[in-house]
């Protein structure tokens, strides 16, 4: 069922239900789902509407017209979308194949609802796997000394292939602050840690160094501070005394591609709201 | 804060969120939080709002007068509650002292907002328990070839304590079907397993018998029909060969108790709609 | 590193540890893992070792003969397998391509211990993915009227291929009651439910009927009677109200595919002991 | 059954569970449980019998005597105990009921096989409770500007009760650094975080601020480092954006309890060997 999305984050005060449920009342919107938050420390209201697109009188441009007034009004940070319209995800990947196989196989079976117009590897291992999805495939090697041209040509990828969002799908390079903010809210990572433990570098070496007797992953957005970026989504697995860092990997692999495909699967369907480096996830 | 806590089930249609919020506005009602679910195969919509009774004109009888137009115009079965009154809660219980003592500690902290005006128990075991938070204790024992008489006893300590609320925390007896329909929606009962495996008696051992790998509890609404009404919550815990039924049975308290105290949490909030023989939970 | 894996199930006595462990010595055998368990109820005892191989003296048919007097001394069920001999796994499937693929991936990438020398599929559409990867693909259609020729040549194919195992990756035929004998304890299904509820066919919708608030899969030995083998591996999601029977058939999927790729697992590493319907699991 | 445990650790070497296993043979002893672990990251061996002590012919004493020679061979760091001799726990708490009143009732209704032969807190708000179970309870106030006085009578309090293990069931003190170590490897603490995530004070405002979706607890032994020494358990529950921090606290402290339950109860049944900073549980 097409529906139009609207998103809507603004100063929490009495009537901001009823302005908008009335307006969509007027056009005979048909809500297929709402929810709404109001979050008491910030003061800030959150909601999130599907309204059966069929149902309304308009198209998104004349729903973005008519709508303007009421958001001004009330000093929304708001957007509409299609749901007929598929976000355009770039994927980038370095030699793990574990998340990137997960998301190709996830949107080969049609289970995530989006377009992917290439994926971009700083290794060229992976190619074999998505020219088989008929995928095009871009290997953009890294040096170590000098890596801006390479991030020169990320740029021009995801600006040629103009892409809605970029998935960091085990990509093993540290995106330049200048990438980070252009796309701030579109960039979208997996970290192998139970955030904020285990920031950086091999964080199954550190939690086998700690001895947790869990370990985790976190799907969040990129920001310019590493691995602080607003969180998405997050899991575990149980560890014990007899796994290796070989096994918590292994295991580590299946929290990291579920956590990433659940959180940009909320990301596609425009379910998550930041604010103040925290997610509302409308879910 | 204090609240108004309006829940409404109907058919579904256009306009019932707006007016709804529409008629909360023009009384200038402040929406602390609402959800809403519109289910496709039955076409029924639920809705539930809390909002803040201080912003409202009018006290729960004035916003019954107000409301019944609106909700006659949607054929609603709708009910709204003040958070200031706390429900009643009769709890039920036989020797095990596991969901009893949970309760009560949540109680005795202030985490279960209600208030528990006796316990009824058809042992005698758990007196002290009891008594020691201050709650009198009724003990009725049920002879096995006369139940009637006890349970004549059970509904007079019911209604003489104006209970709201019955909780079956292991009471190891079935009520009879004419309490199951009098106090319909309102006794609530934890099963030790999984529903719907293993109903009735003994479902740790036919869970050993079976060799399962998780086993579960299950905190449901009582119907005449044994361990077969509307599903309120339902957790698991991971067994292995390693664990005898003994261990099962001290393994599944821990499930018992939580999945009932989150059950009775989400009844004591209003945040349970019942609709099919199943739950709308709008946690 | 390579091992020898000693697998033991035995009337339980005093004595059987230091018999084994005194042969493993005797032979300066390096005791890798090693795992016991009593079964009070049972009387039955179990054990596994792993051994590094280059620590003795002899191959597998020499440790083999060596130990058969201790075995037939304690009337031990036994077998010993050597880690670098690969388990060779005859897949089959449906349409469904979540399983398979998994499956697919994680022996692509090296973590699935085995050889895959065929799939074999009632329905075409998943040739190419399998054959991506280099495996041949055999579509033997299965025809409603008179199934016998499918399974006669699924049988031959099973038997050319030399398989030591056969994974059901959401196979949505029933096996006729000779394969079930024939191959007891080396066929490993994966049902859709969590077992012993909705057995049978459609078990989500089952689910979606009773209201439940986890859905979950079972990994199991299949045997002559329906979903009723000795389970392996269960898990378990949770569901909503929210979700409708296709998010319930989404999200069982990854329940599903994890159960299966660890049961799988177990079976490959010589971890699963099966006894009395039951499995005895040395993780 | 009573048994007699005997835990082990030691260098690897070839023949250490021969000579362990002969040993308990020789004098018929009957192996109820057994496990081993080979660590090869740090060469160490560990391992853990539970023999019935009715099929031993000596006493804890002479077991001692007759396995010391073994022991001096291998070099192990050893211990027997009698599961009959009950550890003697002394607990330790502030104002926070929770995970006192559940391991009250646990040992209560005879899930926690110890001895509490008296609770220290320094508030006095838990006396009642802690007196209906029929244990003695000090008040010990801990002065802000010089609190060595109060710890020189926890001291003398820990030893007049011969405690073998204290337990910091939400003690909200910090041991100063002569107890931590005159009690190495016998004092467990709930912190009530997903550790090494939100060391130290309030880590539920610390989750809240960094907007986690997944809050935890961890059992440890205390050391010198402030919530740095060995994790015996953990665990973790989901939060969203719904949840306040009050919420946090609320569903954090079932986290905790359950957390504490189970490390207590492994350290009670011996099942904990500390080695290098981390634990090997036999569970």
């Amino acid at each position: 069922m097409r529906t139009f999305r609207l998103i809507i984050a603004c100063p929490d005060r009495v009537g901001i239900v009823a302005k908008v449920s009335n307006f969509l009342a007027t056009y005979n919107g048909w809500i297929q789902q709402a929810s709404q938050h109001a979050d008491e420390q910030s003061g800030w209201f959150f909601m999130r509407h599907e309204i059966r697109a069929e149902s309304l009188p308009f198209d998104l441009e004349g729903f973005k017209q008519a709508f303007a007034p009421i958001a001004k009004e009330f000093s929304m940070q708001w957007q509409v979308t299609d749901s007929a319209v598929k976000k355009r995800v770039v994927l980038m990947a370095s030699r793990e194949s574990h998340c990137l196989a997960d998301l190709l196989h996830r949107w080969h079976r049609g289970e995530m609802d989006c377009d992917i117009p290439c994926v971009i590897a700083n290794h060229d291992d992976l190619r074999s796997m998505v020219e088989w999805h008929g995928i095009p495939f871009f290997h953009v090697p890294v040096e170590a000394e000098n890596k801006q041209p390479a991030f020169d040509e990320v740029e021009r990828l995801i600006e040629e292939h103009d892409a809605d969002c970029v998935v960091l799908a085990r990509y093993m390079q540290i995106l330049p602050p200048q990438l980070c903010d252009k796309y701030a809210g579109r960039v979208i990572n997996i970290h192998h840690s139970f955030l904020p433990s285990f920031v950086g570098a091999k964080p199954y070496h550190q939690a086998a160094l700690r001895g947790v007797k869990l370990i985790g992953a976190t799907c969040h957005y990129v920001t310019q501070d590493l691995d602080a970026g607003p969180i998405i989504e997050q899991d575990v697995v149980r560890v014990s005394h007899r796994n290796t860092i070989d096994d918590m990997v292994r295991l580590g692999k299946d929290v990291e591609k579920m956590a990433l495909a659940r959180g940009l699967r909320y990301h596609l369907q425009d379910r998550v709201l930041i604010h103040d480096n925290k997610t509302v996830i409308f879910d």
